[in-house]
């Protein structure tokens, strides 16, 4: 199988989520990314869960996320460590690093001064509020859970009427990192006809405002102010979970002619007929009441005999499925969303696999994660052309690892 | 400023949100992008908040995703109208459509059939489950709401002990858009060296299973099924949302020594130096006991005069802030996430702008969106090289519009 990305390197400085999230994107299209390390490792490879024990080669976090990659230990804080990485930053096409705004350009490597070292060089950040910004927001530390905060995401995000609700994963991170390879890719492409580079300048809370979808407009338009509602859709009706004898369904009628298949398969076509529910504006300004007689019925049976019958009459539905049961999920696993690796020195485990499914270039896992500095000397040796004595040298002097 | 994806031109057969999100994506980085709606238009104009009225060309849903688009009316059911996109895949590089799946084959313009008329062409399909797939999921309906509760995400978002929760917003087709945008560029770059067109078949389970985080491994490492747990993170603590006086606020501990800096902040030295809550898996542990104490010491002031302390102090915070807030947010505005178009026959409007922050070749909204049907004369004329006579005969017969 052909790889989209053959012959692309990416210098990877960064930790934890939003940038490995890009460069794991990369990776997975066929990239060469070296994922360049401190000597005590990226962050994520103290985050669990572990392989039997804790031990930085053991992060089931981290390895999931860095599958396809190889490590390089380097102290970028002494003069030799910045040395290396300026050697390979010319013999690559992109850099990604997801540092506090500020730490590039104190280590010496701010986009200027990259520029100057690889004029076709991409080079990508992405921060919590962005490298270009309001005097106040340029050094302002960033999490996952701010920016789902700062962006209004949480807002919206909850039951109704309750408290604010996280999204159950870092989509702030995770939106960023999806952003930031489109950004590259997007620039790969136009260097090939140009042999331009340039900087993208990606941040996660930007990320999230812009994918508020019609949150943004109802305000500028409508001047609504959007509240979270449980799994309610603000203008679908029915279009949520229900409870069931014994756990959650989703129905979704996301067309008016559904309305009444719904209704028969729940054997109550009276409903369909209900002057209250007719159309869906007046289902939705309903809602309460139409909710409480579906659960009157839905809860009659059980999550497994609702799904067989609106399996047969064909209505959007879901079970509200666990992460034990989607894991083991048929269809999860014929698509190649979960994925066996052989982990070196921990054998056999599953992560999630690539969704990127081309047909000549498909997104693919290739091997595991590597070790801390598995590759450093492999990258020293072939690609920067030292010699062993230079390697043992920089080694005994902590440069590298 | 030039545009990464200058003459690129994209076949957009999509409708609503999965699809238009990726062909929005393209466009804004520079893709021609020609939006193929049926005569009815796409039923993204049915979905509000309208500007002023009810009508086809003034949904705020739909003209803000669709910014940057040309609208070309083709009554695809008619023989005559068939020929015309086949017209159109000839002179075009990508096709876009997220049809539930065997719509496109009945139609006539499946993958095989399409490569047939121009194998250089990058074909992208986003499904619910994706074409390729088990028997039973083959024509299965999925919407968003449906996709967020099959994945599992559902099942980790919301209030500890309560209900499921939707993330506010229809991430399952937006992170399949941009999914499908990676893929797409991928492929773009991919053939600009081989010539080989290909197809991608995203799925929006896949994609939101793909995003679950450190989910995914804690059940098929450590045998756990993890929970919702409200705003708080299941390994950092405290890193969640907390009441204060008027409102809410987020404190996020992302790293050890924050902890001692935010028990300065809250006047609550003492906490740093409690054996309960000495280090981040300790805190985790005691999570209860240590949200009981900061919640005492948070509701006394309100969430500004926190956020001043917070600020002065470097301490990673973030009001909750709710759509109005973030429209209204300076930093939003600088980094032009919430831009005005002019758009025609309405006027200024604001909708949220691009995160894709290039140096030479951003994101942009370049202009409003189309009117249905606004360009199909331009397209049928210089592209397709109709004469006067057969547009007029064409949408006489309601072929185009």
């Amino acid at each position: 199988m052909e790889r989209a990305l053959q012959g692309i390197r990416v210098i990877d400085l960064s930790h934890v989520l939003a940038g490995p999230t890009a460069t794991m994107l990369l990776a997975d299209l066929g990239a060469e990314v070296i994922h360049v390390e401190p000597p005590r490792g990226d962050d994520a490879r103290e985050y669990g869960p572990f392989v039997d024990r804790i031990d930085k080669d053991r992060s089931g976090y981290f390895i999931s996320l860095n599958r396809n990659k190889k490590s390089l230990v380097l102290d970028l804080k002494q003069a030799k460590g910045k040395e290396i990485l300026r050697e390979l930053i010319k013999v690559s096409d992109v850099l990604v690093e997801n540092f506090r705004p500020g730490t590039m350009d104190a280590l010496g490597f701010s986009w200027e001064e990259v520029r100057q070292i690889n004029p076709k060089i991409i080079y990508a950040s992405i921060s919590g509020f962005g490298h270009e910004t309001l005097p106040d927001y340029a050094n302002r530390p960033a999490y996952d859970v701010v920016a789902q905060a700062y962006s209004g995401l949480m807002s919206i995000t909850g039951p109704e009427s309750g408290p604010p609700c996280r999204v159950g994963s870092s989509i702030g991170d995770i939106v960023a990192g999806h952003q930031a390879a489109i950004g590259i890719l997007a620039a790969l492409f136009y260097r090939k006809s140009t042999g331009k580079g340039q900087r993208y300048d990606g941040s996660m809370v930007d990320g999230l405002f812009s994918i508020m979808e019609n949150a943004v407009v109802r305000y500028t338009v409508a001047g609504d102010i959007p509240k979270a509602l449980g799994t309610a859709h603000p203008s679908v009706t029915p279009f949520q979970a229900f409870p069931t004898r014994d756990s959650w369904i989703i129905i979704a009628a996301g067309a008016d002619k559904l309305w009444a298949q719904i209704c028969k398969a729940l054997g109550r076509s009276d409903l369909a007929e209900d002057a209250r529910f007719r159309t869906n504006p007046l289902r939705t300004q309903n809602r309460e009441a139409l909710v409480n007689i579906l659960t009157g019925v839905l809860t009659r049976r059980t999550t497994a005999e609702w799904a067989d019958v609106f399996e047969k009459d064909g209505i959007p539905y879901s079970p509200v499925n666990n992460v034990k049961q989607i894991c083991e999920d048929p269809q999860i696993r014929f698509r190649d969303m979960l994925v066996e690796i052989d982990q070196p020195g921990i054998g056999k485990m599953k992560i999630a696999g690539s969704p990127l499914r081309l047909s000549e270039t498909p997104g693919k896992v290739y091997r595991g994660a590597p070790a801390l500095g598995e590759h450093t000397e492999e990258i020293l040796t072939t690609l920067l052309k030292k010699k062993k004595t230079e390697i043992t040298a920089l080694r005994n002097e902590g440069v590298i690892n």
